[in-house]
């Protein structure tokens, strides 16, 4: 049930906002400076310039957003009115007046002729106004030879300028109307005698415009189906390379696809002519806007060279918004820009299925990796700083540094008096520290051995994995051993994912920890007074960036926290904007990473735990490949050609493979109330006979549905039968539910994953992981949710078991918190947070043409 | 002499391209895509849909710019035309054909009366446009009971819709003008029948429309003073601090101001509401636009403080576009990211000259130093990772992986190309190659101890000074020193301020020399294979950024390399673009870091020699402070309180400071053959006597003029003496000329500057610098400028010597060379490229608040 909207307040407040009055005496340039503000300002839904007429200038009056043009003096709303396009428009009031006294005539005046006298823009209103009333019209002026006949055969008679223009009464026919309009400045004294109550008409409808502004306003914000202009697709056999695909598609402009979808102008940031971030303010604007269909493509146990699921995404969007015209939208994660130098090219989709421009997607985007590589690296320099300066310092000389004398005043900024909170020092005057608590206030005194906070950088850099800093003579010695992650896995990206709002973005920024104390205390980016500045290098970054398909269709991209040590999904507040503008009947696709067994287990128990969204359906992508992998084929590794059960038809190895893995993701889903399609990506040397033995087997497993998918060489309208088969699952009532509570104790978590997900028969918990996991307890840490550090190759921790191993016990190696992201991570395996190039990387083919800018060699 | 516009082309072009006529058939959704085409295709001038009346929907023809409907049916370009405001708008061409055909008439129809017959759009065109040329206008229909009388009256006759109307010819006065339109469709058809030729007049004012259209957008190529519509600035005593006064001024969109200053809309590529980069394609179209003037701002040696040379760049362009209406643009370095957060903080000027946003300013802005920063951690990367398999690989595994078979067909990469030919190997197919060219190819053989190349980051990390990286098993043992600067260290920003166009910044970037092959052959990025890649990540850097001053004037930021061991100078790119946009009669006010014996010396024989751009006068920035200091007053450094001698007036000490380091400075611009106006940036403290003190001595050694200023308080206001001293200076011919030819010696360059800037003896050159300066000679760098890495508290080597020191000799204590860049760099001293966090960093006040989303603290 779709809310009405809160017009009371709104419309209250337009009542109190509604007219600007000016000063005569303003300069031209205040004025438009102030036009510019009252543009801008979304509690004033109209404006009327009560100016003298020489500072009415053409540029004054143009600067009025048309919108907002409730006298319709701008250019654009005059040209609205005389080509009759007045759904945007509006009536200017005095015509409206003069046509409403014409309507309420004794005798009707339909047929008959009204004779104009004057001259004038207004006259020009006039005259169509009274045309499209069905009356005739009549023009003259008042030196006309022929203006005593033409008043003679008028049955009305408006007269403009009407001050200064005698007519003989013995001219007129007897009972014609005779309206007077004085110049505008003068009818806009309500106050003044006005013959007819013109003056009182035309304040009356100036207020009903300005409500129709108000209205037309209130009804953007309304939901309603896109009228979106799609791109079409002229799809060539062979398909041509991603980067061919997409250069020869021009993107709309972003700022046209974000009006099409309806965003305000003011909601967006454009970053470039083909990217913008999207003002989290939409979420308040539409508040009250209920949310469409959650969706999230999720996949079977891959092969390493990947099934699919993000072509199937933006597949599927395209369909959806370009060929069913039903509202929706893809969210994706942005990719690290390192592996797009190493081994894996691009990640922007593939084939027909494409986020466009291709390498702005790849590349850079709006930034938001480069920020948290600033943020996080600021941390870890805020961390080797203080080391240093409290193994230089004493107590003293450290807190009179850190709370300096300036101008004589001694105090404490608000982030470290938040410290002192946590220290329990309920203190603000510096100077009533007793000497202990002055130690405990300047001293973090950091294990140097227990620090966990790494360097991050966006570059696949293989030196940088284990490194030893501070060798240099001026950091006196501090040398320790530490390294670098790729800047996707550092725990702000994760932050960013699951924040919610600036807020809750900047507290789970300020709990982050990063190392424990001499005295086994955790320490905190809030401890090192760094968690503001943090926030502030992030403040852009939480916005999400708006692209589109290679049809024309939205999507988000935003966050990409690394799957193998995080929980690999996009962001909440991408999820949750998209949510809100496809609106009650739309669909928003969202993507899980790695397999279902990880990616989706943690989409629903972290993602949508700290959303609170509900899925309505779960889209597993499959590929006959990954199936015959499953069903007992031979290895198949990047690199290396592909072996021929996965070129010939095999159907037992099919059959096999979706009995085991296929079923086993299918059940998986099904535990969390989820309906399942699934999606199979077809490759070309499939089979019907393969194809529909998995779409049978697929139904016999449990799935709602199961189709095939033909995105990769048609684009949407390879994605149709699926875009129909997820509208008709959505329909089915949903029965989600976490699969754990999480005030269950941290080993009982992990068992329950494991069991129940992953099929193992127990978990196996060294002492040292028990000892950390007491250690969390004891920090109040227990009661957070699990994020499993496991290989996505197998559903078992050993990546060579395929299909759905049975019969093992999964090993807890280690385990780590990610306190601000809000989890607890236990490693199965070692998870490398480091990728590095290969002899041959990716970027001997990369480069630019210096003339035409384009770039070459990226996939 | 300004050279005419190159109008022939263009027109011709607009000849060939401007009608484009469609299909009847097409749907709707693909004319707009049409017509979005059309609207962005420069070589179009006008469009006119000849479409069936159906598909006219209002949507489709309001899809048309305004500024390319020659046919005036949008409904901008009816309210222009009702509004009388057609200096923008069009006359319909069948109006202007109607109306041509009156005036025409036999009788002058001047006061005489045209009856217009019909209805719709065309006929109040018509309406306005008759009265505007001095005839009455009635209107009637063919329906209306008074038609006979108006005929009989009317001196002129217009019959829209004249197919279906027929008037008996009785009606008609005798001597009336009778002209019959037909409908639109009908009478574009300039092959019918058209009874009075109206078919063809109408084509001819089409036409004539289309040339309007074409000539008003030379007209915006033409050089033109801005409107600009300047922000008022009302300063308040005590001034705020830089964050409050930056915050309460809200910046214009920033598409307004690029249109204000003649930018293109496709010109401009916004990043958020208040920043864009601007594309480089605008210098081929201002391509014979004359520059503007060149002012150059450089200081005196500088306390450590500083001395306001940015505040002054940007008061002066206050003053010059906001107060004297003069076009002028400050083009600004971008500050590193990395001490805003440590002691200095930001870099956008300050009180009330400052470029706003400020926190944009000085964070991200629009990505360019994560791009480097990026781009120089890939080349860092691909060193290692290539050292590492080369130690593990033959050399035949090496080549397979280098040239690997796809598909069968093995070949090498461009980029593989481009390093055989450098080996002197002429060979495209990779079997021909021998053995021994296979191995040459294969190996780059670098000698780990002579890698030159770091790794930056933007984080003020003394901790990665010196690290040894390799560490981690995977790397097997191959374990190296090195460290990390700040990231504007970087070769590449060197690069990036150098450059004149992207194909110059691709060679630059893969001549950059990473280190020595054990054989003692340098090794380039083009060798690793990495530059193109390189480039990729630098395409969007190399565009401007587009911000504004306080005072609403446009300011370009780009680039900022490192003033110890780069040139310390903003873009040529940047300087170029604002040299055309300001025109010939504006000015280009672009900043030199450090004091001018570094920065100006480095701007003129660096800058200006890639350039090839000649400054017109150089602004010399002194305070009393700086003065008194050079004088023989006490210590001045930050965080201490400034002696007495610095608050009390101290005439001996100015005089002395005047006679020896600024008097020195003002010689060294002249040098160069640039006049120097001196700006003597006033403090609170300073004295009426000091002051004219300074201005007076300045004139005596040798200024154009000496003025006070006092932008930081006032803004523009407080800088329009500086302002017109500028202007004045300009008019003067100058006689500019480098300080030496790039084929002298390395080591008398050395000298050249030692002795004539510096004041040196000589200089001393070690034997294991002259080895290196052999080596670079050997190389065929020896042509290189030279680019001083000495500190800037000093004329001389010594940062205690104060004033103008004479007689020492400057030691040459290290040599390196920057190829890509293209500058050889002496070391003078030790040169810190890693700065540290103090104790307390500024971080600790730094914070957002979250629901105005405020930045507190920065400052």
């Amino acid at each position: 049930q779709r809310k009405p909207p809160k017009l009371q307040p709104l419309f209250a407040a337009l009542l109190l906002h509604s007219f600007a009055m000016f000063a005569f005496s303003l300069l031209c340039a205040k004025i438009i400076g102030e036009l510019l503000k009252l543009n801008d300002d979304p509690k004033v839904s109209g404006v009327y310039l009560h100016l003298p007429p020489a500072s009415l200038t053409s540029r004054v009056i143009n600067t009025l957003y048309p919108e907002k043009d409730v006298d319709c003096i701008t250019d654009m709303n005059m040209g609205r009115l005389v080509q009759g396009n007045l759904s945007r428009g509006f009536v200017p009031p005095l015509a409206g007046a003069v046509l409403s006294l014409l309507q309420k005539h004794d005798a009707s005046l339909e047929g008959k002729t009204v004779l104009l006298v004057g001259e004038g823009p207004l006259k020009l209103a006039l005259h169509c106004l009274i045309e499209r009333n069905g009356m005739f019209v009549q023009s003259s002026h008042s030196n006309s030879n022929s203006l005593q006949s033409q008043v003679m055969h008028a049955d009305a008679l408006v007269l403009l300028g009407a001050e200064s223009m005698e007519i003989p009464s013995t001219w007129v026919r007897p009972g014609a109307a005779i309206i007077r309009c004085e110049s505008i400045l003068k009818s806009h004294n309500i106050g003044s005698s006005s013959r007819s109550g013109l003056g009182y008409l035309t304040a009356a409808y100036r207020a009903q415009n300005v409500v129709q502004s108000c209205s037309r306003w209130l009804q953007e914000q309304q939901y309603r189906p896109w009228h979106l202009h799609t791109l079409k697709l002229l799809p060539l056999n062979p398909v041509p390379s991603d980067i061919e695909i997409s250069r020869a598609q021009t993107p709309k402009p972003i700022d046209q696809l974000a009006a099409e979808i309806g965003l305000l102008p003011e909601e967006l940031e454009p970053y470039g002519r083909s990217k913008a971030k999207v003002r989290l303010s939409l979420l308040d604007r539409l508040h009250s806007q209920p949310d469409g269909k959650y969706i999230l493509v999720a996949g079977i146990t891959p092969t390493p060279l990947g099934e699919g699921k993000s072509t199937v995404t933006i597949g599927l969007v395209q369909a959806m918004s370009a060929h069913l015209k039903l509202n929706s939208f893809a969210c994706l994660r942005q990719p690290s820009q390192g592996p797009t130098f190493g081994v894996k090219g691009g990640a922007a989709g593939g084939g027909y299925a494409q986020v466009i421009p291709m390498e702005e997607f790849n590349l850079h985007l709006t930034g938001d990796i480069h920020a948290i590589t600033a943020a996080n690296n600021l941390v870890a320099a805020a961390i080797d700083a203080r080391m240093l300066h409290e193994a230089t310092q004493s107590d003293k000389a450290l807190f009179n540094r850190l709370v300096p004398s300036v101008n004589g005043v001694r105090k404490f900024s608000p982030i470290q008096i938040s410290r002192l909170q946590g220290l329990g020092i309920h203190k603000t005057d510096p100077a009533s520290l007793t000497p202990q608590e002055v130690s405990a206030f300047a001293r973090l005194d950091l294990d140097p051995s227990k620090i966990t906070w790494h360097r991050v950088v966006d570059t696949n850099d293989r030196f940088l994995r284990k490194i030893t800093v501070g060798q240099a003579s001026t950091e006196k010695g501090q040398t320790r051993e530490t390294g670098f992650d790729i800047a996707v896995a550092s725990e702000i990206m994760a932050i960013l994912a699951l924040s919610d709002n600036l807020g809750d973005m900047r507290g789970r920024l300020g709990r982050m920890v990063v190392g424990t104390s001499r005295s086994g205390k955790p320490v905190t980016a809030e401890d090192l007074g760094v968690s503001g500045a943090v926030a502030v290098l992030m403040k852009d970054a939480i916005k999400p960036t708006l692209m589109q398909t290679l049809e024309g269709t939205p999507v988000f991209v935003h966050a990409g926290p690394f799957a193998n040590i995080a929980h690999g999904n996009s962001s909440v507040l991408a999820d949750k904007l998209a949510l809100k503008l496809v609106g009650q009947d739309g669909f928003v696709v969202t993507e899980a990473g790695f397999g279902a067994d990880i990616g989706m287990e943690k989409f629903f128990n972290i993602k949508c735990r700290a959303s609170g969204l509900k899925p309505n359906v779960v889209v597993l992508v499959a590929t006959v490949r990954a199936l015959k992998m499953h069903g007992g084929g031979p290895n198949v590794s990047a690199g290396a050609p592909l072996p021929r059960e996965y070129i010939d038809e095999n159907l037992s190895l099919v059959a096999r493979g979706c009995r085991s893995n296929l079923r086993k993701q299918i059940q998986i889903a099904k535990l969390f109330g989820v309906p399942v399609v699934v999606a199979l990506n077809a490759f070309r040397t499939d089979t019907p006979a393969e194809i529909d033995l998995v779409c049978q087997i697929a139904k016999e497993c449990g799935a709602s549905d199961a189709v095939s998918c033909q995105h990769w060489s048609q684009g949407g309208r390879g994605c149709l039968e699926l875009a129909l088969a997820v509208k008709e699952a959505a329909r089915q009532p949903t029965n989600f539910q976490f699969l754990y509570n999480t005030e269950m104790p941290i080993v009982e978590k992990i068992r329950t994953i494991a069991q129940k997900v992953y099929g193992a028969d127990d978990i196996e918990v060294s002492p040292e992981v028990q000892r950390k996991i007491d250690y969390y307890n004891h920090q109040g840490y227990g009661s957070l949710p699990i994020c499993m550090a496991k290989t996505h190759l197998s559903l078992s921790h050993m990546p060579d078991k395929k299909g759905a191993p049975t019969g093992f016990v999964l090993p807890i190696r280690d385990i780590r918190a990610s306190v601000g992201a809000g989890f607890i991570y236990p490693l199965v395996g070692t998870m490398s947070t480091m990728p590095g190039l290969p002899t041959r990387p990716c970027f001997y083919d990369i480069d630019i043409d210096p003339v035409t800018e384009d770039i070459i060699g990226l996939f």
